[in-house]
């Protein structure tokens, strides 16, 4: 049995003309001889209406009703793809996470897959059924209702086509494929047609916003062939590959940005040990996830000024925790900016070129774009800086890197 | 364990501000010791929202995927009224029909409750948890959704109460209780403190839209006590009694109507044996339901009029039902009139009482009204008349009956 894994986002389902192109590439597929397991979204802007009934999300993070409540939303799309297929004569059939079931673990609004029963859609399938699975959703061992987090979908796609030891998974996606940079800022970004594993992590967990960094993570521990295409075009889009040899040539592949975070400043730490354990054990307590981190004093100094980001809808609530163990840590003050924006470059082919920073730093320097943090691994470099830079860095370091589609 | 249950229809659930009242009613019920189980609609009007998403809802009656579809409805509004419960400090928690879960036979989108386990609901009350289930669906036993048709809700309610023995099950919706007729059209009708379980049966399945007739049924079966009540003042209401001997005086206890349905005549259909069976069989087989019925011809007459109501919605399926049939039955025509009311005066006491049905028909004879079909049980007389005669003979009744408020 070929099974082709097909995941279809929130603006691929926003109204029936588009979720009738959805099935017309299931149909296409079929005709093919392969058999197809569907996962889907919540239809358009539902999870955004769901939340918005909550006018204090906060409290409520951890209630395994919140994620009853969110799953709703792909309980409505599963349930009304199913049908527009049969009205295809397709034979549909809806799974929620407890039917297939998808066990996660008991953190409800961030849960993680433990295991997916594949029995119930394997027999589907063999009845020449199409399995249509609620993305985001699962189910933890008290049978209580949980979900993945945003983009969780992508993350349950990549699971049960990793289970069901698919051909392939395709992400349709509101985009043509992965870009050297966001087209709307670089209007010569380049598609690319391949990219490595470990690219597209640093370049999904940094902004890219295609796909959900925990279904990268899974794609490439399971080894599941991974797409990202338009569901308006349906056209080829790009392919994650494991292997980029002919590709190392290039040193950067691309440049990724992020909006959502801000950057927490804590003035006059005194400086001494344990500072980082009592700041993130409280962050930890909340489930509030840092990101880049900066001390910036040496050792001697008596006191420091320690930065962090988190996300942007984080603020208030790490506030609130700051002020909380102000006391503890005897600093001065806590700010709090979210007028900076996450510019990072990206490329397997840093690890053996020592000349990327230099270019990068003598780039913005060029244009006095003034960094405040810079985070660095293997295969990229993050930088922090004024939002109002954002278009102008990722611009000129996408020339400065020869991205851009050759001039005809 | 004193248990009550407590259920809220779709406006009492349709704003934050609804459903903060609906929770300050479970305070006060706790406060008095009671233990309380709560069961939720969908929010306003949340299930038509859900049903226009599909524009030929007929095909698919049968799917369990429409049901997988309604359903989510009643999961928002049970999550979310656990989140405001909890943010009241009173410890809410979810339950979806699969959770508890309560199982039904395999009619999909008009499923009937076989069992409910209340190991779970128990264990929640013991643990001072709030249940707030779910109503209106369930679950078969290949684990697929299913729902109890329109205004299931009261169904699982009484049901739940009946398993649970419940001390009373309070039915919170947005009339003040069960009226002599819609106060709507008759300013003087008269709210009622207590009704007889088989007058509300006739009541409520001719249209009061109170309650959902099943629950009522149930309710008499299991001797759940009810009460209906407004979910906005939170007065006593009417409560259902078993017995009312005390107001068996009053021969007529209220006038309910209702404007759903179709009236479908055959003209000239050949008059021989089997022609009722082939009509039924063939409505059966979609599941439409048929009210009253009419013959009118003698035995010996060679063509009949045979006349039949059914519910609005099913006008358009029906009428290529009957085309289907026509020549098997070689009929001349069908007809469906949707501009018709159906009338029907209800009372324990016509039981012993011959003089109603003169009454009736001489009143309505005064104001020159013409009844198209009659149909009589032992507590009631149903009258199917134009629509346009609707508010002038449902007062002329309530006057003639003497239903209404002494005069001051």
């Amino acid at each position: 049995m070929q099974i082709i894994v097909k995941k279809f986002g929130g603006t691929s389902l926003a109204d029936l003309s588009r979720v009738n192109r959805a099935v017309s590439y299931i149909k296409k597929s079929l005709a093919l001889g392969n058999k197809v397991v569907v996962v889907v979204s919540a239809m358009g802007k539902e999870t955004d209406r769901l939340l918005s009934l909550l006018d204090k999300l906060e409290e409520y993070r951890k209630s395994d009703d919140i994620s009853s409540l969110l799953s709703s939303g792909e309980q409505v799309s599963s349930s009304f793809f199913s049908i527009i297929l049969n009205r295809n004569n397709i034979k549909g059939k809806s799974f929620q996470g407890w039917q297939v079931p998808i066990y996660t673990n008991d953190s409800f609004i961030n849960a993680m897959i433990t295991d997916i029963e594949i029995k119930n859609i394997l027999s589907s399938l063999k009845n020449n059924f199409v399995p249509v699975i609620s993305g985001f959703q699962g189910i933890n061992n008290d049978n209580r209702i949980t979900t993945l987090g945003r983009g969780g979908s992508d993350t349950t796609a990549v699971a049960i086509a990793a289970k069901l030891k698919a051909k392939r998974c395709d992400i349709y996606t509101d985009v043509e494929g992965v870009y050297t940079a966001d087209p709307r800022i670089v209007p010569n970004a380049r598609k690319m047609h391949t990219i490595n594993f470990e690219e597209m992590l640093e370049l999904s967990s940094l902004g890219a916003k295609i796909l959900h960094t925990r279904s990268v993570q899974l794609a490439l521990q399971y080894d599941v062939k991974l797409q990202v295409l338009s569901s308006f075009t349906g056209k080829k889009g790009t392919m994650l590959v494991k292997d980029t040899k002919s590709l190392e040539n290039q040193i950067i592949r691309g440049i990724a940005h992020s909006n959502n975070e801000a950057l927490v400043t804590l003035v006059e730490v005194k400086n001494k040990p344990g500072i980082s354990a009592v700041i993130f054990n409280a962050l930890a307590a909340e489930d509030i996830n840092v990101d880049m981190i900066v001390q910036s004093a040496s050792p001697k100094d008596e006191k420091v000024t320690y930065g962090y980001t988190i996300e942007k809808s984080d603020a208030i609530k790490t506030k609130s925790l700051m002020l909380k163990i102000q006391k503890k840590l005897s600093f001065k003050e806590v700010i709090i900016n979210k007028n900076i924006c996450k510019v990072s470059v990206v490329g397997l082919g840093m690890k053996t070129n020592s000349g990327v920073a230099n270019t990068l730093f003598s780039q913005l320097a060029k244009y006095n774009i003034n960094v405040h943090v810079i985070s660095t691994s293997e295969i990229k470099i993050s930088i922090l800086i004024d939002a109002k830079y954002k278009e102008l860095a990722i611009r000129t370091l996408h020339d400065v890197f020869k991205l851009g589609k050759a001039k005809k």
